[in-house]
């Protein structure tokens, strides 16, 4: 017996539980599949949890007992995942499925659960299963010992020392989380500088502050074995042997494997790469028109906030094709909640050398501790603005901001950017006094005291290097 | 002998700076009278060390020592004067005069310090005297038990139980920072809800926070009388008699007077109104050309952003006339740093009463609580986005934010409104998760769930109310 529907969603995170309810709530029938829990990553093991123990961990005062934080963080999850079940079980025409899926066609899904399987068929299907931690293996190292963002929202006793390997995102969340209730807190990881994604700017500013609160962390260092009997890690970095001891619980962090093994999509045609995942075009359309894939599992997308981006768009392509839809997907900001926060918008240094001759790119930099009283006031020691224009018209190609509201401020730049709003315009613009964003206005004001005495110079520039191929300076 | 300026700025506050060390940078030969201190109230006695000791106080735990922290507020403030005071000091072009300016003609001053006198004269000059706390007598209030916010940040043990009067911003900021020192904080104020300049949501939320933390406030109240032998205040609330026991300080923060006594301004024939203060035109020009008037004592400014606009409006205006500039001043912005932070820009409950039908206006709400996952994971319960939009075509009128960020937030509304952004297109960006901001996101997708499903409702609705009266209604 099969059942078909309109839509299909295989995964219940964020992404998904953003088109199935979407196109639920404009009368399409939809089922919904999900092996684990409801909520995804972002829900259950990602930003609600890890979130909510930074929000508490800030907050941790002298007294508090620390195991009393990651109960109570876990307490919160689940009480919002039971919130997340209870939507997508009682919604008018979503059916919710508890199983894995598999493709048996292109339109085709065989779905099992407890050993039982059924078969569904839909219009539209569309792949959101996510990713889940990359592995490494020290020998000697004991499973309990081994937590990954999967498990660690589980824990009951705040560990003593914890030594976290990697230096990305979650790594870092999590290093200065743990650090304010007490935990000893070490890091190793083989990337020459933390948050590798970012500009050196930014890593700059956060080792300093990972230094300031007697976080280590060993760059360009991996794990030679562990000695259980002593609570011992042996890492190797270059030619020295870093012994550390007295560890309880090793947090593995170093990048996300894409679940796509056990969808069978060769049996739907669906086109992958090893290193990108399922190529899809900017509608989130995979090369077999209806299969549609958002979120970890595209190439573009590892945010909660991308895959719902993306999950707008699929369900607008799907239910309201009649409606305008921009040809290119939206800006994607980032955000890590580190202390302090880390977030940017627009070209990386990457796609900046790739499309731009330096000559074309003016660089500012405001920093809060010197050049926003806020940043006086309230002790910012690391943090900056740092935007990327180009010269003479001032539009914006890039935005990186480190600092205790990065996350929030980092909006500003995508309007900004989205809207093709010069800094000239910017400029005339009134802050809040005595704010952070008052930076913004500096970052303006430098653009302009730079250009406007030598407009000569910036137009001449301009016009050599508007049109230069970046590679040939 | 009379000493001539290219311009002469009265009031070394974050105004007149702002004009001071812009025209002495741009080479006018520039006068700046002061006098008190330099950096007027804005560094020594508002925004720097009440967000110092707001941030102090939020950072506050057991075990700490509260008179620390009121000492390290004017440590940290002397630092920033000093650094100010060297800096107006030894700028080129610019001469620092210490004393009291008086006009004895349109273009003419007499500074007296100490007693003597000098006769300044120049092309153009700026008055920036800004205002002082407004007092009310209490009888039987000695003076040693009276504070207002020029003498708070000069105290160096926090009070066991501070009465506050009134329940403006600076009344609410210090009430949320001395209660976290420990100090008990009773207010009252005539006013009949907090913070009466936002919408009266934002003062149900400002209330819900004061009652969560124990700080009453008496609305509707006056102040009969002061016991001293028993440190004891007698309110009066209507019929009801309050007494409140055990106060070692009295703050007064019941709105501010303009410095204008002493100015001479009938010499300079300068218009004044009692109740708007010096009236100016956008530019900040008053009716005698070539005097201008920024900051506090105007009618449209009391923040220091506001009084640094319109300093760098009258820099462009005497140095770079051949600048384009707007002719209407920017929109300001405002935030109040209580906890949460309550932040607004664009029209008034009063202004959109007077400028707009009802029927044309769409109120969305967004509550951080319940819409923003943020708010969840943070704890936050009173805080919201409100946003007054023109129907239809979602143009965004007024917004006010309260919540932990919304000082920083308020800032992406300002852009939208100066540049004229509509909903539907802040629908199209994305925003980090998990965010405040994202709240935004959640504003524009109200609007369009209330819009795009009844066309025909809206765009009737718009016609007929888009030229309506006000009051036909």
């Amino acid at each position: 017996m099969t059942e078909h529907f309109s839509t299909i969603v295989i995964g219940a995170g964020s992404g998904g539980m953003t088109v199935a309810i979407g196109l639920a709530g404009l009368g399409r029938k939809v089922a919904l599949i999900e092996g684990h829990h409801v909520g995804g990553d972002c829900t259950n093991v990602g930003c609600v949890p890890s979130k909510t123990l930074i929000h508490l961990a800030k907050n941790f005062k002298p007294g508090m007992n620390p195991d009393d934080i990651v109960k109570e963080v876990t307490r919160k999850r689940d009480a919002l995942r039971d919130k997340e079940t209870e939507v997508v079980q009682h919604m008018d025409n979503l059916t919710f499925i508890q199983g894995m899926a598999k493709f048996t066609a292109p339109k085709t899904l065989s779905v099992t659960h407890n050993g039982v399987s059924r078969e569904l068929t839909a219009d539209n299907i569309v792949i959101a299963t996510g990713a889940r931690p990359r592995m490494i293996d020290i020998p000697g190292l004991p499973p309990e010992m081994v937590l990954t963002n999967e498990s660690l929202f589980d824990i009951t006793n705040a560990p003593k020392h914890l030594v976290i390997v990697g230096a990305g995102v979650i790594a870092l969340e999590m290093a200065f989380a743990f650090q304010k209730l007490g935990t000893k807190v070490t890091m190793f990881a083989l990337d020459r500088r933390p948050l590798m994604t970012s500009i050196p700017e930014a890593s700059e500013a956060i080792q300093a502050e990972l230094d300031k609160r007697g976080i280590t962390l060993y760059c360009g260092t991996i794990a030679k074995t562990c000695d259980v009997s002593t609570h011992s890690l042996i890492l190797q970095s270059g030619e020295e042997e870093i012994v550390l001891s007295g560890v309880d619980k090793v947090l593995v962090a170093v990048g996300r494997v894409r679940n796509l093994d056990s969808l069978g999509l060769e049996q739907a045609g669906v086109k992958t790469d090893p290193r990108l995942g399922i190529l899809v075009n900017s509608f989130g359309e995979t090369n077999v028109k209806g299969v549609y894939a958002i979120g970890d599992v595209t190439p573009t997308s590892a945010f909660t906030h991308s895959a719902n981006a993306q999950g707008r768009r699929v369900v607008q392509r799907i239910a309201l094709p009649y409606l305008p839809i921009a040809k290119k997907e939206p800006l994607f900001p980032n955000a890590t909640f580190s202390d302090p926060e880390v977030a940017a918008v627009g070209l990386t240094e990457k796609q900046l050398a790739e499309y731009c001759h330096p000559g074309i790119i003016k660089r500012i930099r405001v920093d809060f501790k010197t050049h926003a009283d806020r940043g006086y006031t309230d002790g910012v020691e690391n943090g900056f603005i740092i935007v990327d224009a180009v010269r003479l018209t001032g539009q914006i190609l890039h935005a990186t901001i480190v600092g205790p509201r990065a996350s929030e401020m980092i909006s500003f730049f995508t309007l900004a950017m989205s809207q093709k709003i010069s800094l000239y315009k910017i400029y005339r613009l009134v802050y809040p006094y005595p704010t952070y964003s008052s930076g913004i206005l500096k970052v303006a004001d430098f653009f302009m005291r730079e250009t406007l005495p030598n407009l000569g110079r910036e137009i001449a520039a301009y016009l050599k290097y508007r049109f230069a191929k970046p590679k040939s300076n």
